[in-house]
């Protein structure tokens, strides 16, 4: 069994952003020489995500949307978590679009539908924070 | 370290259905002769999700409710992303579902409790779509 | 290849808790002698999760009060799965929460951010229930 581990950082620009991370993760199964296992792709954060939707940005704007229908930024007062903290809503943001995904490496390859790509989900940017690629298989 | 890879296919009559796969699944087991290791069960399409539930009609509808309420499928304006697609409502859907599950294999079997069931959940069918089944293990 | 299991036994005194599982997840990889690998934890029951956030009590609250809100216990008759069960919420919260994390193990131990936590959340408790860990690697 071959066994693979990558950090991948960022520092976004602003508080909430999506950035395609599919390349990234090809070249860590690249370098792994794995040909057959899973790959697992996790923030490392617990106010970021990583999870596999369309390149499109009219959807970003709508999940942007969507996340701060459910989970407003402001007022930072509604959140018990929020004091010497302002980012109860980026915890929230995150369990809704989830920690991490698990892909299957087939042939070398992501093994993936013809528009699956993988993001990384900054909810509390600004600062350098990073993804672990984890990879296992043969 | 044995690998075994499975294309399942759907295409189901409505925009919405809730299919139980659970037995798909467990043939793709038995079939790949790994008797301890993980099954990744992921759609392989943006719009569709892979998720572990209770097989009850009465919950079904009352998952299609809260979705339908959380991320409504009209009207189709609402949505940046609509205009040439009108499926925005079925990517926010499938991100609040999830796009896959990992099972353990033991004894060459799902390790399930007595209630846990794999379903397809399609958020835009009519269309011929698919689901990815991994295995590996020992 | 290594492979190991155990269940996570929990009686939750209140329907809804959140109990930090990090240190049983920690020693179960010390027990399988597993160095690299995955481990897999999953709630075996449909109206309960296992999630990664930040183990903080305002935090909690933050959650069980955007949970209500999206899915609210009460009235019971608003489900159609409610009648002979009152649970449908319990469904429902788990699927926003999310059934299983995937987590990478690395020179023995979980490979973890600085405020990665294991929970498992209950919501619908009061009775024995359990967690599963399946961990492979070598």
């Amino acid at each position: 069994m071959i066994s693979f581990r990558k950090e991948l950082w960022f520092h976004t620009e602003k508080r909430r952003e999506f950035i395609n991370i599919t390349n990234q993760v090809n070249a860590c199964i690249k370098e792994s020489n794995v040909l057959e296992g899973l790959v697992l792709v996790n923030a490392m954060h617990i106010t970021a995500s990583v999870f596999i939707n369309d390149d499109e940005p009219g959807l970003h704007h709508d999940f942007e949307r969507f996340l701060e229908k459910l989970a407003p930024e402001k007022p930072y007062s509604q959140y018990e978590h929020n004091g010497y903290e302002d980012n109860a809503d980026s915890h929230i943001k995150r369990q809704i679009m989830g920690r991490e995904v698990v892909c299957a490496i087939t042939k070398g390859k992501l093994d993936f539908g013809t528009w699956e790509r993988i993001f990384y989900g900054e909810f509390d940017g600004m600062r350098d924070k990073r993804v672990l690629v984890k990879i296992i298989g043969e």
